[in-house]
């Protein structure tokens, strides 16, 4: 139970309904649970390019030779690049940093992996499009992204701000409204 | 009790707590709320220039002088013009819609005020902003006002769709991410 405490979101309650239905279970259920959690430790690895996790090196995206390789796509973390993905609307590849600049938490740009980023970005990337969140670190980290990587020829953008989708004025926050209206565009009749 | 609880968003138990308070207060208290709530009726009109409520005509944010005559927003409500008002970053003048296209309720392109509007717009406004909600229904109500105000020398634009500020890519609906991705700017190193 006290390991099963250490998981994140699970608490003294849930880590006990936990271990009871697992002492209750067949013992197959708990070894496969077993066997499982220790793949995750031996399989799970990190890719050399992108650096997101994967159990293979490269992983399936960057091994993937349908997707744009001129475009580069930078996030925070593994679980931002599957959001990401789970859009579906991006088809080039991918740079995962090591979070977001936090000098509190001890993140300064020497943790982030810029240089593994500038090495990888010179590799036939046309354009950088910086995904950090749009929160004060991820904005700290995306001005650094573009200050550190800006060179000719290496078109840097960055995820466009706004209401999100399904988004209702009133309920929006004033800042949120602020840059919508500043990245307002021009809309013919008839088109979107 | 009855009264109270036709009011939104209060249901029987708060009517019946509000009841008792009344009953408990001091007399004045109670007449002072009477009075207000009869100064509502009596009080609040509808701008005739904007159509948004107002004690007075033309209201305060129409007759400002210090105001961008040039640029028109289109909301859909008073709540959604006061947001975009609190937000602070707008200083053109505004037409509130009577709400959205929605068939089912019976508000279509008639019930909208799309008349009012076309003439407000040919009182020298450069630009139209439209800034319905990112709902079907907000954009099914861009799309019929792009196309009924469309002539040439007007500007007609559609606030931007992205990130919320604030916001963190993994938990983020794949629809926004998508069109955060359509969105994306140019960054100038240095520059946000």
């Amino acid at each position: 139970m006290g390991a099963l405490c250490r998981l994140p979101g699970i608490g003294r309650k849930t880590a006990e309904r936990l271990a009871l239905h697992l002492a209750r279970a067949r013992p197959e259920e708990a070894r496969a649970l077993a066997a499982a959690v220790a793949r995750v430790g031996a399989e799970v690895n990190t890719c050399a390019r992108c650096r997101n996790l994967a159990d293979r090196d490269p992983c399936a995206i960057c091994a993937d030779p349908a997707r744009d390789s001129g475009l580069l796509c930078v996030v925070e973390s593994p679980a931002d690049l599957a959001a990401m993905e789970a859009a579906g609307a991006y088809r080039g590849l991918y740079f995962v940093l090591s979070g977001a600049l936090s000098p509190l938490d001890g993140v300064g740009p020497g943790q982030l992996g810029l240089d593994a980023l500038t090495r990888r970005a010179a590799e036939g990337v046309r354009e950088l499009i910086i995904a950090t969140n749009s929160t004060v670190e991820g904005e700290a980290t995306a001005d650094l992204v573009a200050q550190s990587l800006a060179r000719p020829g290496l078109l840097i953008s960055r995820l466009g701000y706004g209401m999100p989708v399904g988004g209702d004025l009133k309920y929006i926050d004033g800042l949120t409204i602020a840059r919508a209206l500043e990245s307002r565009r021009r809309r013919e009749p008839g088109g979107s």
